[in-house]
């Protein structure tokens, strides 16, 4: 079934966090897609934990705790959220007055029609990175091969390969140790980039012979046909290989950042960025906006604070494009009596 | 002494003062001139006890407390303010290079050159409104007529006559009804734009005998020579015309925000407020800039946000105004250890 939105917002990072609230003062509905597990973009996922300084009126605060004061300011206002999942596609579905309205698809089946698209991508989807020398690895995505944890009980009494070196190895090798048949973590050199604290535990594992710990190794084929049933490690000092029995490979080489899907959605494009005018911050195509780090026009910074005031001016053409003709209901929040009512701090 | 700065900024708003954190991250320092007592603009003179929910990232919090954390976002930069002073005047100081420094002089004799004029003006600067129908009130300004309380010890034991229908109006209705011989307040309708809350209160104060209420009236005469004696109020519906002895009148029609001085600064204006290109949101003038509520452009909204992310891409034409033929030292305050070891967080 096909469902409806007012925006259909491509990306759940702060400025499409920060399009349901500017909607949702003048009524408009967002329906937020984000590739990630969750919601914050590059906030949450690359530096959760490190200040941001120049949120304006906000002296200091972790990133997490600048994406989590969103989600709150967003509450009163009712919204879709779809994550793990990537927008592939969008067409025109149809053209009537001349305002187009779209069809946007994903790769986990969920099909929108709206008549606004934002794309909040930021840099782009984050996708897990491949191990480089494998040609192909996704063929066995969902038999025995995975770039993240979605279930630990996928792994439960099983022979497991852990691949990388970062926090996330660690964690993973820590926490599956305690459920997996053998736990055996691979990485190219005898260091780890992850937390000393985290490295520690993973290394008292291997005393205790519950986790096997490879280096310098590198992975150098997955063995099997439709399901992985072995994988070749090669020594990257002595180049011997070896090939053990495997039943799963975790790959968590980090995050690329990748424009994929929208660069076939014929934009205009200035270095990876889509091109926008400053009016109302839509591309060359009808009702499709670019707002955040995706965009780009003269003076463009790639800042939080400017993602904000560009989605506030985008929503207003998006207004105009649901309701022609109409005039947009533009006011204060401060004598907003209809979201104070949904605050709760009016009658 | 003539004073030399980086940036003169004209208004200490809420975009003011940002534009003193943007600066300051590029080595900039800011001089901020306004003609109130106080900082803060709109926010502190006009509803600082409100709430505001529209700053990204902070759900909720009163226009005040806005103002505040602004305040301590700018700490850590160097910057001069100047308070209870208009700009008067602009003049080009001397052009060097292509590049044009200015001298700017407020009406307390302070001059300062400067390479970039920030005009954070708002509206403009606060006047209270007059009654529209009375030639020259102001001749009584001092001996009857007021237009705000600076202290209520004047209408002690006075026969008052308050106009207005919105906050100001119901509130020191409300309150001067305990010191006042008797209160008049008169409006030309009987509803009310204030807190439901407080025409209860006002409303109450009438039943009582405490309050006379006068709608729908108003004032068609000032009688007294040197001082108010006496007031005629003429009835909208009947036409009719009553005659009251009088000790105080005071309007609070709210107030008109004037651009002044600024209109003679050969400035291209749309209906009262200054073009800028959305670059770098200069003027037509080498090195004067508008932002926030003061400038305007194709999709410009009224809006704190909205002048937050004008200044930091203003700021970015100053640096190079100021640095000739310099890369801007853009970077993310997350990694910026210069501000942060001005915070103390780092060495
Ligand atoms: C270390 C670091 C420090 C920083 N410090 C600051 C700072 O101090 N101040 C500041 O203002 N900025 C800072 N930034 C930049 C800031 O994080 C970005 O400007 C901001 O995250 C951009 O927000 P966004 O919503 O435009 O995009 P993003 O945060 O990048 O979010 C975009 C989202 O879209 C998703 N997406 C993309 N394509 C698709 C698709 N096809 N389908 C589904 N989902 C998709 C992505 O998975 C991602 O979650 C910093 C960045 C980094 C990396
Ligand atoms: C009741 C009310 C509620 C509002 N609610 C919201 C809201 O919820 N969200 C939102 O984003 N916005 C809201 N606003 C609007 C918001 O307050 C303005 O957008 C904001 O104040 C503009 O900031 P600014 O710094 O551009 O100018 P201002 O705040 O107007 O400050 C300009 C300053 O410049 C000074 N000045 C002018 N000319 C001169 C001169 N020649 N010399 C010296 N000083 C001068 C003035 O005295 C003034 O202090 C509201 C406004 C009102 C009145």
């Amino acid at each position: 079934m096909k469902k409806e939105t007012d925006i259909l917002v491509i990306g759940a990072g702060p400025v499409g966090l920060f399009t349901v609230f500017e909607a949702g003062l003048l009524g408009l509905k967002c329906t937020l897609i984000d590739n990630l597990d969750k919601v914050g973009g590059q906030c949450s996922e690359l530096y959760p934990e490190k200040p941001i300084y120049d949120i304006p009126g906000v002296p200091n605060q972790t990133a997490q705790e600048h994406v989590d004061a969103l989600m709150e300011q967003i509450k009163p206002f009712d919204f879709d959220l779809h994550l793990s999942q990537r927008v592939e596609l969008i067409e025109v579905h149809s053209i009537e007055d001349g305002i187009t309205t779209w069809l946007v698809k994903t790769n986990e089946g969920i099909e929108c029609i709206t008549k606004n698209i934002f794309i909040a991508a930021g840099a782009g989807s984050f996708e897990p990175r491949r191990p480089p020398n494998i040609e192909d690895p996704d063929k066995f995505l969902g038999n025995g091969v995975s770039y993240a944890v979605k279930s630990k009980d996928l792994y439960k009494d099983k022979n497991l390969f852990i691949f990388g070196g970062g926090d996330s190895a660690l964690d993973w090798t820590v926490e599956l140790a305690k459920i997996a048949k053998s736990v055996n973590l691979i990485h190219r050199r005898d260091q780890f980039r992850g937390a000393q604290h985290t490295e520690a535990q993973m290394r008292e594992l291997v005393q205790s012979g519950e986790v096997n710990l490879m280096t310098p190794f590198q992975i150098d084929e997955i063995i099997g046909e439709d399901k992985v049933t072995g994988v070749a490690l090669r020594n990257f000092d002595t180049k011997e290989c070896i090939t053990h029995d495997a039943d799963e490979l975790l790959f968590l080489f980090g995050l690329n950042k990748k424009l994929g899907p929208i660069l076939e959605w014929e934009l205009d494009l200035v270095s990876k960025k889509i091109s926008v005018n400053t009016e109302n911050f839509q591309t060359n195509r009808d009702g499709i906006f670019a707002v955040g780090d995706i965009n780009d026009y003269p003076g463009k910074l790639d800042l939080i604070l400017c993602g904000f005031h560009e989605t506030t001016l985008a929503v207003q053409k998006a207004y105009q494009r649901n309701f022609p003709g109409e005039r947009v209901p533009f006011g204060y929040t401060t004598s907003n009596t209809k979201l104070q009512r949904k605050l709760g701090v009016a009658e």
